[in-house]
């Protein structure tokens, strides 16, 4: 019977020691310090274990996949620094720490957001994820995450956030909003996995599928928990996307048909899966887990 | 006889077209807007030209650097607009327009940045960079260019910059400030193109040293002008330095010195290049363009 909370404490482990193996722990760099301040407090690392479980369901060796797997954790931060920052969000509590500009201060959280941007590709056209992978891969994996990272993907879905705030949205403008701005690095990191796992064009698709389904699902989950989560157990205050005037999918459907909405997506990402083998269970656990979750 | 001015201005004019080529020029979208107001804000290039000049110079066909010339301009301007911040540097002029965030807004310049420094990787991985380069050597270029533009590079000398204003540096720790902030991208710029245009190991290392000579000259000339440049010819304001107390070369070992050390530099830099033929010619006239513009 397949654990996924093993699953995802060996993956943490297996990420969190490879992060660290990366960046040296002991620095006294100011930048250094903010960058593994922001990287280190305890984030879920959905991203990279959705990339490893990628590569796992398509019979690919997941140790090939922890460097680029770093990467994609290394972008997922530096996305919520610079959201955090008083120009964005504003926001001073991140997974029940100080965000990095309070920690540290503006112009430190700037350079670290953009560190961490920085060296997620070192690190994708580094020796050690070279060794056993094809450049040709390595440059695609590298193409995939800058495209969904970028002004067209997930930079672009946070712009729209921004303009969107108090202004009134459609469902299809909600959906389009976070497709970007959560679901383009989300499904990055599961067809990334899938191509370092060797994946056929048709299982990238279909994993593709399953990610866009996912990606939404976490987004809806996080606004129906910004509604009725325990603060403490998420380490962020709750209530906030209502303080501003955010879209959100509680808001604009209600909360019955939000956690409705949401089972549906799972539904959907798991019947995208009935091709693939039991290598598949941990996407199919994530799925539920996605739902499921409290924080 | 080679002629420094027509090779600039066709070689820009090759940047800029090729830039445009990437971002759509009538795009409406904020974040795109803000991208092309400050990368075409008429930038001298001097990035992507050493790049091109550098593929020359070792018999390369420059035309398979055009795209890494762009990714390299991208980063470079990045790099202006988060430095150009309130919380960094707080400027509100460069090359005679309105900085990014004074001509849109904080947020919209962070996430313009942001956009312009992941869209340097994905040009660099794009299917126009890879026809007719190997993939090795591009994955190679990514790695020199993120080395060089992360947090033990570009993103460090910024730190310190910052850090270090309104304290008493010594000239080895202002060099070293210096080598980090402009000169690691400018000898990525010039390695690119050395390792695009397939250099032998020992011309990149040379082309590397020539780099790390005129990457400090370019610095040096820029804090000289910062006392007595005309600011109308810059398009930024003059004396800005000393209001802040940073440390300059000037303000060290004084305007004369420090004008000997530059040329010193530029000399040195042109004796790395005795081994090359004609073909680094237009490196050879960089050089001394150097030391000697006014803007």
């Amino acid at each position: 019977m397949f654990d996924l909370n093993v699953y995802i404490k060996e993956k943490k482990q297996l990420i969190n020691d490879a992060l660290l193996n990366i960046i040296d722990m002991d620095s006294t760099d100011r930048v250094t310090r903010a960058m593994l301040h922001s990287l280190m407090a305890g984030g879920k690392r959905l991203r990279p274990i959705l990339c490893l479980a990628a590569t796992e369901a398509v019979g690919g060796d997941p140790a090939n996949s922890v460097c680029p797997a770093c990467a994609l954790e290394m972008i997922h931060t530096y996305s919520l620094i610079h959201d955090d920052l008083p120009a964005i969000d504003d926001d001073r509590l991140r997974r029940g720490k100080p965000t990095c500009h309070v920690a540290f201060d503006e112009a430190t959280a700037i350079l670290a957001g953009d560190a961490l941007l920085t060296l997620a590709f070192q690190v994708l056209s580094s020796p050690p994820s070279i060794n056993d992978l094809s450049p040709l891969k390595l440059l695609e994996v590298i193409h995939i995450i800058s495209r969904a990272a970028g002004y067209q993907g997930m930079i672009e879905g946070q712009m729209q956030d921004i303009s969107f705030e108090g202004k009134q949205l459609g469902l299809e403008q909600l959906k389009g909003l976070h497709k970007l701005k959560t679901g383009t690095l989300i499904e990055a990191s599961i067809r990334t996995g899938a191509v370092l796992g060797d994946g056929s064009t048709q299982q990238i698709e279909q994993l593709g599928e399953y990610a866009k389904h996912i990606g939404l699902a976490f987004q809806v989950r996080d606004d129906i928990l910004n509604v009725e989560g325990d603060p403490e157990v998420m380490g962020k205050a709750a209530g906030t996307d209502i303080d501003r005037g955010k879209n959100t999918f509680p808001a604009l459907i209600g909360m019955e048909k939000s956690k409705a909405f949401a089972k549906k997506l799972v539904s959907d990402a798991l019947q995208v899966l009935e091709n693939f083998d039991t290598k598949a269970d941990p996407l199919r656990a994530i799925a539920s887990y996605i739902v499921d979750r409290k924080k």
